[in-house]
């Protein structure tokens, strides 16, 4: 693992862990529903509904990002998106992030700088208000980014995997493939001779295709689209990060039903977008003639129950995401 | 890193997410406050108060423990209790948990297992009711335990670090350099000839020694002491994790005050108790006069405004913490 060298910035083992968290503190996002922020051993955070929607997930250097590829910008913004992600998949609005990390102690503080910075940016273009109202930073071989995330359903249901029926129509918000098009893209023009991750090849790259580059290393996911989902009755709902196919195959099992997609709303490449993962859009069913809100547009039906399947224009598919790093060294690059 | 082979079981890597999942849901303590549990994009919490105390905090294998030395039961329990007791030391009870696990694809599943049990039975002894809302399990080369937990303040204000007061008596509950001597003791005789951690001779020292061994590596700090502390009205606490004297530097900082203890209120080893981390007990404030509630015993007095200081006996004392473990090659053992 290897950090760029672009400033001049002493590194976490050199300023030691209070002048690095004085250092990042001020560029965290506020969360306008911290009662207590850092500080204290806890946070407190408010949760008016009385119920609070809470998820977590982790981000492994090796089996989830690359330095040579991504920028800290970039990493914070995707641990902040894809966390917003999955509170708007159950139908409610992000409030707050806990972000706790395991960095090298050679990690200049410059990058945990800008790391910030992106969960900043991030939260402002996906969830204005959400913020970071704590974490914790620790010492790691393998840079390691556990982000919990906390949202608010004022008074809503909350919209769960298991409720779409025969008759609703399926519908999805957000990119299908985009993120898979950039993946494969570094895969195969981001490395060097050696087939290891490049940091300049792949920065030509993002030049010469930000669009896919930028959806699979900073997706910017249809955070709002999850409530105004909910609001329109949405039956079902989840965040598609394994794959549009794998992801439809488990929200078909959890509601018992068969999802049947049309091959002609998948875009030009159906493979990346039934089989690519992480581009954090939202799958919803919604009952028959509903309106579909925000960026939701028609993809399927619900075709019958206690089948747990998905069909393409009827043929069944095999429900496969897309996870080429898992064979990798994670050690490199 | 070496798994124990006591146990025949698949790896993580042979089982798959879906099935490892499966085996080990059954296991988690149910939280009584889980609205909607694993199984979703989210969990949703009952947070009848309006507010929620949220906590976040990672175990990292080689910084944070030893496989040689902790069994898969001790980090569950110990993953559990440190996080209970930041929840405590606001003064709140402990509600649920999220569990972030980034494992070694080679980790059996059986291991894993242990560590749910491991789970289940620090719940079921420092916070009943508390359980495992819900996760995320994920492969890395370092074995990675990353646990927030969150908190019912039950209509309570919070007790800060920052509200102590000249007059206040210093009282602690819990151990104080109990876990350190267990530390110290698998440092000096839990190691091969060549200083490497070692599995037999550390359970042959945890036989000896089960008192200090188990207070560092499955400690059962005060839980409930938290809440009794806050209705007695303490003035400020914290949770005890880097040793009295740095911590008590801490609480005195933010409160704007200097903390004088007693040096016959530190039992015999004066200086694990001082400098020793990880005990996980509750250091408080009360006002003069207040009769300490549960485990509370007096350690010493706030003495005068603005010094930012802690004292022995009227002596100034370094605030430094013990960390051995940070000076190791945390690929061994």
């Amino acid at each position: 693992m290897v950090f760029s060298d672009k400033q001049p910035s002493p590194t976490v083992r050199e300023l030691a862990e209070a002048r690095v968290l004085e250092r990042i503190f001020p560029r965290l996002p506020h969360a306008e529903a911290a009662l207590l922020g850092p500080g204290d051993d806890c946070a407190v955070l408010a949760t008016p509904d009385g119920r609070t929607v809470v998820t977590t997930d982790m981000m492994v250097h090796g089996p989830d990002f690359r330095l040579a590829w991504s920028t800290a910008h970039d990493l914070g913004w995707k641990a902040a998106a894809s966390n917003l992600s999955d509170v708007a998949a159950i139908g409610a609005r992000p409030t707050a992030l806990l972000i706790a990390l395991a960095v090298p102690d050679s990690m200049p503080v410059a990058f945990l700088e800008e790391f910030c910075d992106g969960l900043r940016d991030g939260c402002a273009a996906l969830a204005p208000g959400c913020g970071v109202i704590g974490g914790d930073l620790s010492v790691s071989a393998t840079f390691t980014i556990a982000v919990t995330a906390f949202g608010d359903l004022a008074g809503r249901r909350p919209v769960l995997r298991s409720g779409a029926s025969p008759g609703d129509v399926v519908a999805v918000s957000g990119d299908l493939g985009r993120s898979a098009e950039g993946l494969r893209l570094l895969f195969a023009e981001g490395v060097d001779e050696n087939g290891e991750p490049d940091r300049q090849r792949a920065a030509a790259l993002r030049s010469a295709h930000p669009h896919a580059i930028a959806g699979h290393l900073a997706p910017a996911p249809p955070i709002a689209d999850g409530v105004r989902a909910a609001d329109a009755g949405a039956t079902a709902m989840m965040d598609i990060s394994d794959g549009l196919a794998l992801d439809a195959s488990r929200l078909a099992r959890a509601s018992g039903v068969t999802i049947d997609l049309e091959r002609a709303a998948l875009g030009d490449d159906v493979a990346a977008a039934l089989h690519g993962g992480e581009d954090h859009g939202l799958l919803a069913s919604f009952p028959e003639g509903t309106a579909l809100p925000g960026g939701f547009r028609h993809v399927g039906t619900v075709v019958s129950r206690s089948a747990d399947a998905v069909l393409v224009d009827g043929e069944p598919v095999t429900p496969e995401g897309w996870d080429p790093y898992r064979a990798w060294d994670g050690q490199s690059g």
